[in-house]
């Protein structure tokens, strides 16, 4: 089977946004606006919002199953206060959870955290766990500014983050990496700090010892890893000038990369430096980029083609479309053996 | 002959950091400490600060001429005001200047700015027309970022930015869009902060009318151009679905990639997806990784050695090595014509 590990709801029925506007508008108004108090989503909207776009989609390019979270544009930590981010985000996971009750074969839930700027990540430690043990989900996506670009927060691998750390560990789950919209207008979201996130989480792995403290949390790095794999050789030789173990040994039985890499070459690129172990498929459909390619008439997010276009063993392509992913989110892999 | 195009003094006498760390120390004393009054620096200690370092590597690697600059990391904007860093600033470009003189047929210089943050960009305009007209220098380093990592200065396709765009324009030189060190503990210096910045500033581009207003403007994205070409297909999708130009047409007449990426694969793909025409040869040597590439015996930074490995037409080596030098810096150009 393949399973794409990095999709969002982007496409998720109008009245949750219209639920986050009235929310930011009291937020003005000092007024507080339920999620309930909203005229519901009906299971037909649901699937109206599904089958034009994700569903569609899966059975245009062959995939079976996606891991789905809660837009991250959308998740803007930074709006508001704590409730505010709690509000929000109950409502986008259990929006999650019914897609994934409507569609069982085709959706896995992974949940958006409560963050908020200056509150403990350990307050977030009770919404992954009602995610988890509750609504079935089997990961998170874990915000490492949840500033929006001013990254005022501690690094991650800083001990503030330890207490959440601990929560996923006795979960056993992983997290996404995954920053929101930004409100520094220095930086584009999808353009610069998506990718920026991406490339400074693995820079801040491998400055740590975290995977000392814990050595078995683990980490997907969205959009190819960043910039990481194009600059693998600076990777390699910064480590081995702070004299670090070797890459491979140091950090990669804890960090896997997505294939979210919008052509051939970059996924080439990804394959030959990056061990097939630490690669785990996904296209970020429906999202940042959504227009065909004019130099290959194709999408430039069905990032399966480029996969498939690379001469690569059975078992390699296995472990990219499914083995790894079974390993990183143990908890698919308990659900798929059902 | 061959051009690398971007190399910093980071092997300058001790007596240089010794004047800084007393400009530093008076900052908190309100005292006042100009170079001058420090110990001078001979031309015997600039030579033996580049002669078992910059001088032998150009000999090893078979390279010619370094566009040479003061050491990026140490620019380190965000210290003190813009006294401090006017201060600072001239001391480097004049040690930059006194290199280029001893040593005319291995360094043309390319200087720092005297960014601080909050103050003007114009502000920067007299120490480069000071270097390019009396000290002979062909270009500048601009930090995007003269917080050091906070990134509060607005982006650079802001016209808080023109006025000093129109002196580069005026003096025909370009710019490399060079962060400095990070005192954000989020962004690792030379392994996030610098990425970062390059990956940034490029999606700053990508989402402006910068070179509508300024068709003669140009820069360097150096480090390979951060993430940039490994995730082309990502900026090329993203610029279509802005309806945008094709980024060749809309981009490129303006912006150049150096090929500081430290291994082979990255190489590759940089050739691979951008046009000839806009990759620079650069090394950053002797700078951000400083060992040997166990897998291939060789210096990381030896990135002339990736290009050597490659199947180019020997215009496209002429381009990399040495045309598109002399295109993007006219004032190189005339000087190598004397």
């Amino acid at each position: 089977m393949i399973i794409d590990c990095h999709g969002h709801y982007t496409t998720a029925p109008a009245a949750l946004q219209k639920f986050r506007d009235a929310q930011i508008a009291g937020l003005k108004e000092h007024t507080d606006v339920p999620f309930d108090a909203q005229t519901p989503i009906s299971d037909d909207q649901i699937r109206d919002s599904l089958e034009g776009a994700q569903l569609k989609l899966q059975r245009a390019r062959g995939t079976d199953l996606t891991i789905f979270s809660p837009r991250a544009s959308a998740m803007a930590h930074h709006i508001g206060n704590e409730i505010t981010s709690r509000r929000w985000t109950a409502a986008c996971n259990d929006l999650i959870y019914r897609v994934c009750e409507l569609y069982p074969e085709n959706f896995v839930g992974v949940c958006q955290l409560p963050q908020s700027p200056g509150v403990a990540p350990l307050n977030s430690a009770a919404e992954l766990e009602r995610c988890v043990t509750e609504l079935g989900f089997i990961g998170c996506n874990l915000n490492p500014d949840p500033s929006g670009g001013h990254w005022n927060a501690p690094p991650l691998t800083d001990r503030y983050w330890y207490p959440f750390y601990e929560k996923m560990v006795e979960l056993d789950v992983p997290a996404m990496v995954h920053v929101s919209s930004s409100c520094n207008p220095n930086f584009h979201a999808t353009g610069a700090h998506y990718i920026n996130a991406d490339t400074t989480a693995f820079m801040q792995f491998l400055t740590s010892d975290l995977f000392t403290d814990f050595p078995t949390l683990r980490f997907i790095i969205p959009h190819g890893g960043g910039a990481v794999p194009y600059h693998w050789g600076r990777y390699r030789g910064l480590a081995q000038d702070m004299k670090k173990p070797l890459l491979k040994d140091y950090l990669l039985k804890n960090v896997f990369f997505d294939t979210c890499v919008y052509h051939l070459p970059g996924i080439e690129l990804l394959l030959k430096v990056i061990p097939a172990d630490n690669i785990i498929f996904g296209s970020e459909m429906v999202g940042a980029v959504r227009g065909i390619d004019p130099e290959t008439g194709q999408h430039f997010d069905d990032t399966k083609r480029y996969i498939d276009a690379l001469d690569l063993s059975d078992s390699v392509r296995y472990q990219i479309f499914e083995g790894n992913a079974r390993k990183v989110f143990p908890r698919l892999d308990q659900r798929l053996k059902w």
